[in-house]
C-alpha cells in the first residue's frame, strides 16, 4: 500500500500539465512494436523511432501500436499528439493507481485496467497498468514493463488464425481485453488453493501464523477487488455506449463483461471464505482453552481431595486412634483409589476423557 | 470449486473459435431424441444422425431437440450450424461454469441454468447445467447428462394431457423450466432438514465436528445461491422481453419467477439460520468452558482452606498446645466438616450446583 | 418450517392443470357466505350451492362472496370458471406458502397475503393465507379456516354504519385488508413483550434456555418478515396501479400502506433488539465466568502461600530451630493472619470482592 | 415501545370514522391561538369558540392557528369540516405513533413530525408529535400539549423583526419547521455528551451497568432513527412537489432538508460509536478475566513447586539422609528462595508483572 | 465532536437573518486578495477596502477574490451584497459543520468542501472548510484561516505557466479544486502508515492501549468519510450540471472526481482494516490467555500429584511398611522424576511446550 501511494504523493501539487509516470517499474527501456493487417496483408516491426508510427494513424488497415514500458515519455507524449489523445488521457496512462475505466473520447475509446498474474514463486499476486485506446482503424497497448501475455493473439494475427484478420480494430481490442481478463482465473484460482490450504491447517491447529495469514489474504483480496470491480461498468460502459465498438463485436464484448462478473462473484466467495476461516480460527483458540482447562481441572479435582486425605493423617495430634490401626494406611490407599476411580467415573460421563 | 476451476482454467489463452466441453461428466455418448407435435399430431424418435432433426426446423409443428450429454461437439456443432447459434451461444452451453443467464439473438432467445437435485445417498447436491434455445417453432434442450427429469413433460406431450398439445413452443419451454425450478424444493428441503438436524446436534453437543458441518454447508448454500440468485433477473427478463414468449405464456412465467424468489427467500433464510447456528455453537462451546470452571473453582474452593488446615496440624514446632489436647483432632474434622457444608451451601447460593 | 415445506414438495413434478390444497389445516367444510349490498339495499346469505352466487357478478350492486376453507376444490373451480379467473389465480388461492402479491388480471385485480394472530394459548403466532379478488362490483374473500375476524365489517354493513354502504367494492376491499392489517399490530406487541421478558431474563441469569429462547424468537420473525415485507410493496402496487380502484379509495389503500410501513419498522427494529439481547447472553456467559474465575483465584491466591508456610513446618528436618522457639508457633499463626488479611485488602483495591 | 402500542392497539378493529386521540398526554385542555398578520397588520389573540377562526380562512392575510393539546376532539373536527381537511388528515393529527410524512391534498398540504427534546432531569429524550397544514393564506399547527418552542418566531411576528411578516404562509412553516429540527442538534448533543460519558466510563471499568447502559441508548438511538430518518424525505418531498411552495421559500427547505441530513448523519455516527463502545466493553470483560488469570497462575505457578519441596521433606521415610545434614534446613530455604526468584524473573520476562 | 456541536448550538433558536460564524479559528483579521488575470494581462493586489474588490465583477478578465478568515462577517456581507450571493450561500460559507454540497444559483455556482491536512506533529488531522463560488468571470474563495496551499497556483498564474492563464474562471476553480483534494492523498497516506504500524503493534503485544488506539483511528476515519463521501456526488453535480462549467473543463472535473472516489475507496479499504485489526486484537487477548492458562496448567499438572505423593509418604500411620525400607526413599524420587518426565512428554505432544 504504502509505496504505491508515496509514488502518488509525487504528484500532489503538480500542475495538470506534466507528465511523470507513477508507476514502481523501474524498466528504463521502452519497447515499442507495431503490427499492421488487413484480411490480405501482414506486417510487423519494431519501432526505435516512434515517427515511423504515424503514417498507419490513417491507413485502411489495422494497425496495433504496443508499447512496452512508460519511462520514455516525450517519446509517449508524440505518439499522443499525433494521434490526438487528450492530455488527461496521457496522465491516466502513467499514474499506475488508477481505477479501471473506460473514457469515451471524439475521435477514441480508452480503456485502463490491471493486469493480474501470480509471481514467479507462486506467492503472490502481481498486477500491472494495461492501457488501451481504440480508434477507428487502431489499437495502441501500453503495458508497464514486457511480457508475453499477448503472444498467442500476435501468433493468430501473423499465421490468420480464425477471423481475426477479417474483423476490425475493434475485435482486435476485445481479443486483448479478453486475454487479460481470462488471466484473472488464475488468480481466482489461486486463491481458491489458498484459502483451501489456510482453512485445513486453521481446522488442524489455530495457529499465530494462520491468523497473520488470513490478514494478509484479505488484504490481497481487497487490493484486487479495487482492480476488478470497477471494471465490470467499465466493460459494461463500453459494449454499450462506445461509437468505436461495432454490433457485431458487442456480444463478445458481453461475453468479456460476463467473465468479469464471474471472477467478482468468485471475489466475494473468498471474502465470505476468509471471514468463514477467521470463526474457524476463533472457535479453534476456544477449543483448544476449553481442552487445557479440562485437563488442570481433571487433574486437580482428582489430587486436590486425596492431597487433602493425605494432609490429615500427616497432621501431629496425639488422640488419633486411626494412626495406630493395624489396617488403616491400607484402608487409606483403598479410599483414595476409589475416589480416583469415581472420579475418572464421573469424568467419562461428563464426556471430557 | 477447485476441479471446476481447473477445468476452466483449460479454456485460458484458447482464443475464441474452439468449442471445448468444460463440465466434469465423462459421459461420451450423447443421446438426441425429438419430439415433434401439434393439436393433432405426434411423433418421437431418437437421433443417432443429427441431419434427421434439420428439417423440423422449418416445420409448422412445435418440435423439441433434447441433447443428453455435451462431449460430441461436432454434432453440436453442426446442429448449431443448421439452427444458426451463435458461436458465443455454443461456447455458453459447453462452459458448464455459466451463471444463469437468458441472452436474446436474432431468432432465438437462449437461456442457460442449473439443474439441482440430491445424490442418491442423500448426503450432497448435484448440479448440472441444462440449456435452452427457444426458437418460433422449436425448442433445443441441452443436459450436461442422461436423466429422467423431463419424462413427465414428454409422458403428457405424447398422452396429449391437459393444454400442452395446444400452445407453442414457448409454453413448451416453460413447462421445461418449470420442472427444473420445481427441483429446487427439493434442495431447500434437503436445507431444512440439515440445518434442523445440525441446530438440534449443536444445542445438545458442541464439538469440532458440529464446526466443520456448519463451514461444509455454509459453501454448499454459497455455490447454490450463485445458481439460484442470478436466475431471478434471467426469468424476469425472459417473460418482460424475449420476443418468443407470447401474451398466454407470460403469467406462467411469472409464476415461475415467483417460484425462483421464493427458492431465493428460502436460500437467505438458510444462510441466517446457519449464522445462528454458528452462534448456538459458540455460546455453547462458552457454556461448556463455564461448566468446567465451575467443577475446578468447586473442588478447589472446598478443598484448598481444608488442605491448609491440615497442613496446620502437620507442623513439628515443639510447643503446639492444640496438639495435646484430648478432643482436639475431632474438633478438626468438626470444623472441616462445617466448612465443606458452608462452602456447599455457598455454592448453591451461587447457583452452581 | 418442514413440514410447510413437505406439503409445497407435494406438488412437484405435477404439471399446473392440477388444482391442489397445500395449505395444512383439515378443515373439511367449506362455508361460503354472501353479502349483496347497495346504499338502500342488502341482502345476506349462507351459500351451499355455489351456482347460487353466479348472477350478482352482472348485478349492478355490491357483492361479497366469502369463502372459508381451501378444501372443496371443485367449488372453487366453478366459481373461478364463472367470475373468469385464471388458472394461475386459483392455484396461488391454494397454494398457502405463497408470498404475499398483487396480481392484475383483466377483469379483476388479486391479493394475497397472511392473515396474522396470536394463538389461543399466546405463546406462539398463528398464520393463514387470505387472498381476495377485486372485480367492478364484487370482492371474493378466500380464508383458509373460519374465523370472526371480518364480523366487524359484516356489522357495519349490515346496519348501514358509516359510509361502506354508499362506497363501491373498492372500498369494501379496503376495510378487509385494513382489518387484517390492524391484527399485525396484536404480532408486533406480542413480539414487544416477549422480547422485553426475554432482556430482563438474560439481564438477571443467561441460561441455555434464553439462547434457545432467542433462537426461536428470530425464527418466529424470521417468518414473520417474510409475510410482511412483500406486502408493502404489493400494497404500494394496488393504491398506484390498479384499475379497479377509485381515486377517492386511494387515500385510504395509502393509510394501509403506511400501517404496513409502520409494522414493517417495527419488525426491523424487534430484529436489532434480537440480536443485542443476543449480545447481552453473550457478555452474561462472559461476566458469569470472570465471576467463577474470580472466586477460585481469591480462594486459591489465599490458601496456597499459607499451605506452603505450613508445608514448610512441617518438614523434618533435625535442624530447624524455629521448631524449638517458645512462641514460634503463634508467630507463624500471626504471619498468615497478616497474609490473609493483606490478600483481601490487595482484592479489595482491585475491587474483585 | 409497550405502553405507546398498547395505545395504538387501541385503534385495532376501529373502523375508521371515529376519531380517537391516542397519544399519552393526558393533558385535557386544549389551548387555540391565532395570529393574523401582513406587513402592516398583525393581530393576536385566544380562540375559546372555534368557529371564531372560521373568517380568517379566506383572509388575505397570512393566518397561524396554533392547537396545544389533541383531547377536544370535536373542537378539532369542526376547524377540520370548515377548512376541508380529509378524515385521514385528521387521523394522523391524533395517531401519535405517526411516522413522519408529508400528504399532498387539493387544496393544503399536511407534515407531520416529531418534536425532540432532553426532559428537564436531563436524562431522557421526550418527544411529541407535530403537525402541519400549509393552505394558501393560513398554516394551522396541532401539538401534543403547550410549549414555548415557537415563542420566539411568534416574537418576530409580533415586532416585525426580519422578513417574515413580509413572505407567505409558505415561509411561516418553514420558520416553525426550521425551529422542529433545530431542537433536533439539542438531542445529538445529548448523545455526543452521554456515548463519550459511557466510553469513558467502559475504558475505565467495564461493568454490567455499562452493558445496560449501552442497551438504553441503542434503544434510544434506534427510536429516534424512527423519528428523523422519514423526515428526510418528507421535507426533500415537501420542498420538490408542493404546490403550496413558492419558489421563494424552495431554498429555506433546502436548507431545513440539509439540516435534517445532518442530524441523521449525526445518528448514525452515533450508533457506529455506540457499536465500538460495546466492542470496548467486551474486550475490558476479556481483559478483566486475563488479569484475573495472571494473579491466579503467578500465585500458583510460584508456590505450588515450593510447596511440593516442602511436602517432600515433611515425608517420614526412615532414610532419608538430607533430614539429618546440618545445614540441609537453610540449603532448603535458599532453594526456595531462588524458585521464586526465578518465577519472578520469568513473569518479568513474559510481561505478566 | 462535542466543542463542534457545541458551536452548531449556539445557532439554535437564531432566526436565519444572523450571520454568524460558527469555526473555532479564533483568527480575527480577515486577509482578502486579489488576482486579476487574462492571457495578457496580471495583476495582483491585498485588499483592505472591500469595496476596491467590486469594479471587478463586470470586468472581462478572469477574478479571483480570495478570503483567509471569516470573523470580519460585515465584510463578507457587503461582498456578498455587491456579487449578489444568496443569504443561505453566506450562512453556509459561516457554518463550519457543513456537509461538503455544491449549489447552483442563477449567476453562481456555490461549492463548499473540507481541506483536510496533518496537523505539525504529524499526529492528527486537521480540517477546514473552504468554499468557492464560481461566477462568470469570477471564482471567491473562502478559507478559515490563512494557509499557502493555493501558493502554488498564484505562482503559475503570475508566471503564465501553463494553459491557466488562457483558460476561464472555471478552470480557475476547477485547479483550486484539485490542489484541495490533491491534499487528500496526504491523508490517506496518515492513515497507511497509521494502521499499519497499529497492526504490527497489535500483532505483537495486544494492549489496552491499542484498543483505545483503533477507536481513536475510528473515530478519525468516520470524521473524514463525513467530508469526503458527500464531495462524491457534489464533484459530480459540478461536472454534470453546473452552467458555469465550459465544457472544455468538464474533462478536467471527471479527473478530480475520479481523484474523490479514489480516496473514498481508500477510505473504505482503511475502515476495513481497522476492523480486521480489532479481530486481530481480540484473537491476540484470547492468545495471550491461553499461553497464561498453559503455564498454569503444566505446573499445576505436573507438580499436584508429586505433591500427593510426597504428602501420603508425610502421613503418620504407625504401620506404613514402605517408610522402613532402605531405598524406598530414593524409589520415591526416582517414581517422581519418571512422573515429571512423563508430563513433559505428554506436553510436548500436546504442542504445549
Amino acid at each position: 500500500m504504502s509505496p504505491k501511494s508515496n509514488k502518488a504523493l509525487g504528484k500532489i501539487g503538480q500542475p495538470p500539465g506534466t507528465l511523470i509516470y507513477l508507476g514502481k517499474h523501474e524498466q528504463k527501456s521502452t519497447r515499442i512494436s507495431l503490427i499492421d493487417y488487413s484480411p490480405e496483408e501482414f506486417s510487423e516491426q519494431e519501432i526505435t523511432n516512434i515517427e515511423d508510427c504515424f503514417p498507419y494513424k490513417d491507413k485502411n488497415t489495422v494497425t496495433w501500436i504496443n508499447i512496452d514500458g512508460l519511462n520514455q515519455i516525450d517519446t509517449i507524449e508524440k505518439l499522443g499528439n499525433h494521434f490526438n489523445l487528450h492530455y488527461l488521457l496521457l496522465e491516466d496512462v502513467l499514474n499506475t493507481e488508477h481505477r479501471p475505466k473506460v473514457e469515451e473520447y471524439d475521435d477514441h475509446t480508452f480503456l485502463t485496467l490491471k493486469m493480474l498474474g501470480i509471481s514467479e514463486d507462486g506467492n503472490s499476486i502481481v498486477s500491472e497498468q494495461v492501457s488501451f485506446v481504440l480508434g477507428e482503424n487502431w489499437v495502441i497497448s501500453f503495458q508497464e514493463f514486457q511480457g508475453d501475455i499477448f503472444n498467442k493473439v500476435r501468433e493468430r494475427i501473423r499465421e490468420g488464425i480464425g477471423n481475426i484478420r477479417k474483423m476490425g480494430s475493434d475485435y482486435l481490442l476485445y481479443r486483448l481485453l479478453d486475454t487479460v481478463v481470462d488471466n484473472y482465473y488464475l488468480v481466482t484460482e489461486y486463491f481458491s488453493d489458498s484459502t483451501q490450504a489456510l482453512e485445513e491447517q486453521v481446522l488442524k491447529n489455530p495457529e499465530k501464523e494462520s491468523l497473520v495469514e488470513i490478514q494478509h489474504m484479505k488484504k490481497k483480496l481487497s487490493d484486487l477487488r479495487k482492480a476488478v470491480r470497477p471494471l465490470r461498468e467499465a466493460v459494461l460502459q463500453l459494449e454499450k455506449e462506445s461509437k468505436f465498438i461495432k454490433n457485431k463485436t458487442r456480444p463478445y464484448l458481453r461475453d468479456v463483461y460476463e467473465h468479469v462478473i464471474h471472477v467478482n462473484d468468485s471475489m466475494e466467495n473468498h471474502r465470505d471464505i476468509l471471514a468463514s476461516i477467521m470463526d474457524l480460527y476463533m472457535s479453534g483458540v476456544s477449543n483448544k482453552m476449553n481442552e487445557v482447562m479440562k485437563v488442570l481441572t481433571i487433574i486437580a479435582t482428582i489430587f486436590i481431595p486425596l492431597t487433602f486425605i493425605a494432609g490429615v493423617y500427616g497432621m501431629n495430634f496425639e488422640h488419633m486412634p486411626e494412626l495406630h490401626w493395624k489396617y488403616s494406611y491400607y484402608g487409606i490407599w483403598g479410599l483414595m483409589i476409589l475416589i480416583f476411580i469415581g472420579m475418572l467415573f464421573y469424568f467419562k460421563k461428563k464426556d471430557w476423557l
